[in-house]
C-alpha cells in the first residue's frame, strides 16, 4: 500500500463531505496574510474561506517572527512577548458549525527562505530543564545561545559530524475556541501549540469545530524535533505548508484526533504531564468504544498492553502527549 | 487602629493617583450591565469608564447565572458551558496603560436577592475529589446534588445545627489580558476565577494593567468558602459589590498582589499546585526585594520561617494559592 | 476551657487504653539513645518499651546532626547524605499490633543546647524555589548560606528588627511501616518528615500501627517554620520533647490524624501537591463519615465551605498538607 | 552487525571487570529462592553470591505471587498488600562496593508455567485512569475483571482477532539502597518497579551500587506492555530470566542507565510525570557531557532536536520515563 493508498480508507474519505477528494487549491502567501495572529480566537476575520476538500498552500513565518537572523542575536532583546509564534489564517470552511469536525490532511511541509534556514536557541526562563514563569525558581538562568543551521530535505546539519533527518511537522495548528482567544504559545482542546511530531506530512488531524467556519490557524513549522522539545525550541523554520481541508458533519469530541496509515491517535494537553496522558488515553478509550465496538473496560485493558504514547512538548504553557493504537488492533 | 485607618498607610494611599481618596460613585446594575461576559479580554466595550478613585457599586449574578433555583434542579441540565460564571464590566479606568497597576479596594460584598440566597451543588466531573475534564478518569461520576441555603450577614444556615459565618469575598475579579480572552472559569496572571477567600472586604487587590483602561471585570461572589473550594462550588450568591478603584502609574509586576492591614500577599495560579505555590512565593520574594530592601536570599530564608500560604482553589482550570507575610516582618 | 481541659474529651481520653491518663515517665537522652536512625522501619531494636499512657522525655538532635556549628560552615561539606535527619527511638508500646493506633500527645518541645541554638541555611539543589534532585534543572544553584540564631521561649531573633515568635513543633515523627524502611527525610503514610507546624505542643497525633509495638520514632524539631518550609530548612534546633503515648485498639486508617482543642485534621503527603491535598481531604471526608455521622457527599460539600488546609512542606521527597475542620461543625 | 556483535563495543565490554565475557552459570529456581522479598533493601541475606561476569538463570513469580488462577478470581480478595510483586535474590556480586556500578545484560525472558500463562486484570483504586490511594477520589471504583491468556514466543492471544507480539521485559529489577528498604511496588533511583519496556532481552542496564555486593533483585516479568501500563497491570507472567552480571569499578551516577545496540538511555522515576522526564533528560545531558565530550548546553539543545522519551509506567507510586539518544548522534 503506498503512502497515499490508505487515504482512500481514512475516516476523512469515509465521513467527510468531499470524501477526501481534492478540491480547489488556494494560496495564502505572507503578503496575502498581511498581519499575523497571536491568539486562536473568534475575534479575527478569515483571510480565506474555502469549500470542503479545498487545498491551501500556506507560507508560514517561524516561531520567532523571523527576527533571529544571526547566531549573535540575543533572543531576549529581539523577542517581543506576547507577539510570538505568528499564525496564519484563520481559514474558514464553508458550512462548518459547532458540533462538526475539520479534517486536515497534511500534504507537505517544505522549508522556505534563505539558508541557514533553521534556528534554535536557548531563551532564559524557558525550557524543560530550567526554572520558568510557571515553575518559578530563584536560580540564575542559563546563558542565551543561538544556532542557525542549514536545513533542507536532505537533513539538518547539526555540525560537521551529525546530520539529523529532515522530519518536518507543524508545531502549531488548530481551530478557534467558541469565545476564548488563546495565546498561540499554548496548546489546548482546540489544538494550538502542541509541538507534537506526529502532526506531520502524511497524517490527517481532526479538530472539533467550536464556531462558525471552524477558523483554522497554522504556523510554527519545525524541521525536526525531539520528544518533549526539551530546550523549549525545536529546529524552527519558515515553511510552505500544503493542507487539504475537509469537513465532517456532526462528529464532535473533546480533543484533537489524528490518523495515519497505521494508527489512530488522540492528543491531550495539560499540566501536570500525567493529566495530558490521562486526557489522551481517555479520549482513545472513548473513541475505541464509540467507533470500533469496544467495551470501555476492554479498551482500557488492551491499551495497557498495546497503547503507545508520544511526548510532544514538556515546555509550553500546557504539555502535550499523543496516545495511539495500531489500526490492526482495532478489533473488539 | 480601625479597619479603615490602615488605608491611609496603604500602598494605594501612597502611590495611587487619587491617593486612596474616594471619588465619584457609579452604579452598575444588572440592567445597566446588559449582557454578561464569559471571557476576560480586550474585545468587549467598557460598560463604564471612571476616573481614578471612583467607586463602583456593582450588582453581580451568581456563578450559575442564577439558573439553579431549586434543590431539585439538575446542574447538568441547567448549565450551558461555556456560558458560565457571568462577569460584569469591563470597567475602564481613565489613563490606565500597560505598565500601570489598578488598585481595587473592596469596600463591601452584600448578599443580593430573595432567600434562599445561597446555592451550592455537586456538578459531575467537576471538583477536587473527583475525576474531571483535565484529571480524566473512567470512574462513574458522583450523583448531582443541590443545596439552597438562607444566607445573610448573620451567617450561612447549613442545617439546623450548623451556621457558618458570613465571610464573603469575590471569587472572580481581574483585568483584561493584552490580546488573550481568557475564560471566566480560569484564574491566571490577570486575576480571574481565583476563588481566594482573601479577596474580601477590607483588602486592596493590585492588578498589573495589560491594555488601555485596564478593563476590570468582576463577578462570582461567595458567602463563604473553605480552603480549596473542595467540591468545586462555594456558597454561591448574587451580590452587591462596592469597589473603590485607583490607578498607580508605572508599577508593573507579573501576578496579582493583595494588601490588608496586617499582611501583603502575592497570588499565583497554575497546575500542578506546587507551581501555584512557587509563583506566589517567588513573587513575594521579588516584592520584598524591590520594595522593602531585602536581599532575595534573605527574603527566601525569612519566608521559610514566617511565610503563610492560603489555598484558594484546587478545582479550577488553574489552582490558586496566596503567599503572604506580616507587615511586621518587612524589615530587612 | 483551659488548654488541658479539652484533653478530657479528646479521642485519646475516650478510646485509648490509658484513657488519656499519665503513666510512668521515661527519659530518653542522647546517651541512652546511642546511635541514631535514618530510616523509619522495623529493622531496628526498640530503645525503649513502654506501657500505654507512658510519658517519654526525648532529647533530639537537630536535622543536621548538629554538624553546622558556625555561619561559615558549608552545608555541602558538612552533611553526609543519607545520614541526615537523625531520629530517636524507636519506642515500642506494649500490646500495639497492626490495626491499632498510637495516640501521641505532644506535651512540650523545648529548645536544648548552647546558643545560638537555632540554625537555618541554604543547601544547594534543595528547597522550594530551586531545581532539585527531583525537579531536575540545569540552572546554576544558589550560593550556600548559614544563619545561626538565638532561640528561646521568647522568640527567634531573626535580626535586630525582627523577632519571630517561638512556635515550636516536631518536624519528623511517625511509626514504622510493616516491611519498608523509609528515609527519615521523607514523609508518607507512616508520618515521618511531615514538617507540618500543627504537630505542636497541645496537639494529639494519631498514627495507624503497622508492626508489633508500633515503633515510634521522633526527631527534627523546629523553633518556628513558615507554611511550606520554603527554603527546605526551618529554624532547626536540638530539643527536649515530652510525649505522652497511648494506645487505641482496633482503630485503623490510612494516614496520620491530628486533634487539637478546636479542630480535627488529616495529613496527606504526596507529589504533586494536589495529591497531598486530595489525600488529606478524602481522609477527612472518610473520618467525618465513619465517626461523626456524615453522609460522604454532605461532608464533601461542607468541607467546600468550611475546610481549612495547612501547607506543611513543599520541599521534601513528598509534600505535606493538613486538612482540618472545626469541631463545632462536626454535626451531621 | 548481529544482535550480539554490538556487545563487544558496549560499555560493559569496555569498562567492566569481566570485559563482558560470560562467566559461570548459576541457577536460581523458585525452590532455591525459598521466600520472596517485597522490599529492595540491605536487610536480606543474598541467596547467591557470584563473580563478575556470572550468568544467573532466575525463575520469577508473577506480580500477583501466582494467586490469580482463574478469570473468576477477585483480585481484591486474593491479593494481600503489601505482600505483592515478589522478588528473587538478592544476588551479591563479589567486590561490588558503593561507588561502583552493576552491568546487567538481559539475555532472555522466557514464559514459564502452564497455560494460560498470561494474566491481566482491573484492580479497584489502581491504574492510570482511575482514582487511587495517591490521587484520592470519591468516585465509585471500576468493577474488577480478570483476563487469563495464552502466551508464548509466538505472541499473546488477546482474543480471536488480535494476537499481540511477544515483547517480554523485566518489570522490576534493581539494587539495594544503602539504608532504605523500598517497596517492590515502587521504582526509584535504585531501579525497582520501573515497568519500562526497554528493560528487555538484548539490553544492558546499569545500576549504581549503594551497598556491599550491590544486591540485585529481580521479578515481575511482562509478556508485553503498552506505554504507561495504563490499567496498572501488564501481561503478567511467570518467567525464566537469564542475566549476565558484570561489575564496573568506580562508575557512579544517580539513576539507572541502559544501553542497546542503537541508543543509550537514562531512566527517571518521580511524580509528577514531568519530574520523571526532567530527571531522565538531565541524567542524559550529564552522561553526554561526562562521557561523550558534549558541552552541557549543546547536549541540551541537541536533545531538543533528537531526544526520544519512552513512557514506562504512569501507575506506580512513582512514574517512570526513559530518555534516549541514538549512538549515531553521540558526536560532540
Amino acid at each position: 500500500m503506498s503512502a497515499e493508498d490508505w487515504l482512500k480508507n481514512s475516516i476523512m474519505a469515509k465521513r467527510a463531505l468531499a470524501k477526501g477528494a481534492t478540491g480547489t487549491t488556494h494560496g495564502l502567501t505572507i503578503e496575502q496574510q498581511g498581519g499575523f495572529h497571536y491568539v486562536y480566537g473568534p475575534y479575527a476575520k478569515p483571510t480565506l474561506s474555502i469549500d470542503p476538500g479545498g487545498v491551501v498552500v500556506v507560507e508560514t513565518e517561524d516561531a520567532f517572527g523571523g527576527v533571529i537572523t544571526s547566531e549573535s542575536d540575543s533572543p531576549t532583546a529581539k523577542l517581543n512577548f506576547p507577539y510570538l509564534n505568528p499564525q496564519c489564517g484563520p481559514i474558514a470552511v464553508k458550512g462548518a458549525k459547532k458540533g462538526d469536525c475539520l479534517a486536515v490532511y497534511i500534504r507537505d511541509v517544505e522549508t522556505r527562505g534563505a539558508q541557514p534556514a533553521g534556528t534554535t536557541c536557548i531563551i532564559p526562563e524557558f525550557g524543560g530543564l530550567v526554572g520558568t514563569a510557571a515553575t518559578a525558581m530563584l536560580n540564575p538562568p542559563l546563558p542565551e545561545r543561538v544556532k542557525k543551521l542549514h536545513v533542507d530535505r536532505n537533513g539538518v546539519r547539526w555540525n560537521d559530524k551529525i546530520t539529523l533527518p529532515y522530519e518536518p511537522f507543524i508545531g502549531t495548528i488548530g481551530v478557534s475556541p467558541e469565545i476564548e482567544a488563546i495565546s498561540s504559545l499554548q496548546p489546548d482542546y482546540h489544538g494550538g501549540n502542541m509541538d507534537l511530531p506526529d502532526v506531520a506530512p502524511g497524517a490527517i488531524i481532526y479538530f472539533p469545530v467550536h464556531t462558525e467556519g471552524g477558523l483554522l490557524y497554522v504556523g510554527d513549522c519545525h524541521a525536526t524535533q525531539g520528544d518533549g522539545e526539551l530546550s523549549g525550541v525545536a529546529m524552527e523554520q519558515r515553511a510552505t505548508v500544503t493542507l487539504q481541508i475537509d469537513l465532517i458533519k456532526n462528529w464532535s469530541f473533546a480533543w484533537p484526533r489524528l490518523e495515519t496509515r497505521d494508527f489512530i491517535m488522540t492528543i491531550g494537553s495539560a499540566r501536570p504531564l500525567e493529566d495530558a496522558a490521562r486526557i489522551a488515553y481517555r479520549e482513545l478509550v472513548r473513541w475505541m468504544a464509540a467507533d470500533y465496538g469496544f467495551d470501555e473496560i476492554d479498551a482500557y485493558m488492551l491499551l495497557s498492553q498495546a497503547g503507545r504514547m508520544r511526548l510532544g512538548n514538556m515546555v509550553d504553557p500546557k504539555y502535550t502527549m499523543g496516545a495511539s493504537i495500531l489500526k490492526n488492533y482495532l478489533k473488539a
